[in-house]
């Protein structure tokens, strides 16, 4: 049995050289992982959000080994994480991404890129396009995720739009709402990490923000249940507050407001990889001060739970077992 | 000065025969009221929802007395309550009804319906056609509140809806829905309401429902906020919950459910009158399981606090002062 290198969680996370190679079932295909990056999801999972056991990562970028689909051998390729079970009435309706049975790569009952082999249906493969780095690749995953924003809503020129949060997410978020024409402004905690969002946006420190309801549409990404409270203060009436923030806590409103107000409350998750691809293809999304410096996996501890403004990514082409 | 009968709300509320004939402002109509009926807010703001004073109501049908408007002269309407500043972002782009400084009939600023006159802007007032009876066209207002979920949401055919709530608001709602030709449910706690509802929807007892998330849509209009926590548990992945109740309570929610399962939440108010006066002209509404028999004025107190599952009726024609 051949043997790859991975990081498992199992209540603890451990550094392993001796995990199986997976075997692809039927209909997938088996993808040699190059980069990998770390997400906010897989700290909250270490946390112990989700009880998940089993390889952790889901953003990668990877060459498909081996494939039912002759074409597939070869190809550098992304990955949506959400594997549906086919059957189900989510599924018959094309939205395997909200399949009660689902399986979710390094999330639920599925192993991770954090190894240097995966697993995935070829139906959930996306070719990268050649002119699209693999540190661009590697983020297919969350600029998808902030994509899913305009997939859901629609979003106008004339709308005056903010988005909650200075982080890694709503820097992709800020990214995708500025190709809009929006008019768009930044409310964080940290002026330094505001700074890069000036190039395609107003910034405002939430401390010095005017809480008046004259915003189209508010969206969170602080990544905690405040994020709503303030959304609540700056949407107008007839306005949208789009929620991309997951957590655990749960917090006091009073929706009479919302419908006083006829506030619409969009929750949004994963988004369209292909859609995502075609930006990066485009070279519209910077990704340089997003992504750290790449590390190998051996050495997780050094980067994991540092306190940096950017995303962790592994290389797994380094240190090879 | 001419005196009128009317309901008058200060803290307490008092029948008076000594009030003021209104004066139309400039681009105002005078309205001799025909029938009013009476909202579940009227009670709410007589048990200090508002800290409004002044004449209570804000559902009725009437005769234009006086108008700038030569045509308008004669004619019997119904109409919008909300007042906009017409100077405002919300009054200019077309939204008066969340404008920021409007009044409200009988409810905000400005005298209500539960008297033998008011003055409304001539561009609220809506004419009835004459098909339409007196006893519908004071529902005009209410079912443009139902109407309004149409309004803001796309319902398909093959959407699966269930409404939360067997009350008044709730009969109007199902028999606006049941013309989507959607496969509907009402979910309520009284058999005996439930009854009426079998023309239109397939009904339930709450405590017969078996708590699947399996529905497109859920409304609520069980005017609390455990309407919110049921629905959060039928709502499908992607669906849609509309809010139709106010209340002062609040409840705690973690929206997190809402991001993960992309939810969407709808807070809808006030409607389109034009559009439930199209229903009432076609005959699509029944009225008759809604009203109670008509009330004058000065038995109020009879009908206002009755625990009856119709809503009071005032006939102002009745004892003329
Ligand atoms: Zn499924
Ligand atoms: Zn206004």
């Amino acid at each position: 049995m051949i043997k790859i290198k991975g990081l498992y969680f199992d209540s603890k996370l451990k550094y392993s050289e001796n995990i199986s190679k997976p075997v692809p079932g039927a209909g997938e295909a088996l993808i040699e992982i190059k980069l990998a990056s770390v997400c906010n999801t897989d700290l909250e999972i270490i946390k112990g959000y989700k009880s998940f056991q089993g390889i952790l990562g889901h953003e990668f970028v990877g060459i498909v080994r081996e494939a039912e689909t002759e074409n597939l051998k070869g190809k550098r390729v992304v990955g949506d994480i959400n594997i549906g079970c086919n059957q189900c009435s989510m599924c018959y309706k094309g939205l395997p991404n909200h399949c009660t049975n689902r399986k979710i790569l390094g999330m639920s009952d599925k192993n991770g890129a954090f190894a240097d082999y995966i697993t995935l249906p070829e139906k959930n493969l996306y070719i990268v396009p050649d002119n699209v780095t693999d540190y661009e690749a590697v983020l297919a995953e969350p600029l998808a995720a902030a994509l899913q924003i305009p997939e859901l809503c629609h979003i106008k020129p004339t709308d005056k739009v903010v988005v909650l949060g200075d982080g890694k997410l709503g820097y992709l978020i800020t990214q995708v709402l500025a190709n809009t024409a929006c008019d768009l402004k930044v409310v964080g905690k940290h002026s330094n990490k505001l700074k890069r969002f000036e190039r395609y946006s107003k910034v405002a420190l939430i401390n010095d923000l005017e809480e008046a309801a004259c915003y189209d549409m508010v969206v969170d990404s602080t990544g905690n249940e405040q994020g709503l409270k303030l959304a609540q203060k700056l949407v107008k009436p007839r306005g949208t507050i789009v929620l991309k923030s997951t957590y655990s806590s749960v917090a006091a409103f009073n929706p009479s407001d919302w419908v006083v107000n006829e506030i619409n409350i969009v929750g949004s998750r994963c988004g369209p990889l292909d859609g995502a691809l075609r930006l990066l293809a485009k070279k519209y999304i910077d990704v340089e001060n997003i992504l750290d410096n790449p590390c190998s996996l051996k050495h997780y501890k050094a980067v994991l739970f540092s306190k940096q403004d950017s995303k962790p990514v592994f290389d797994l082409t380094k240190d090879s077992v």
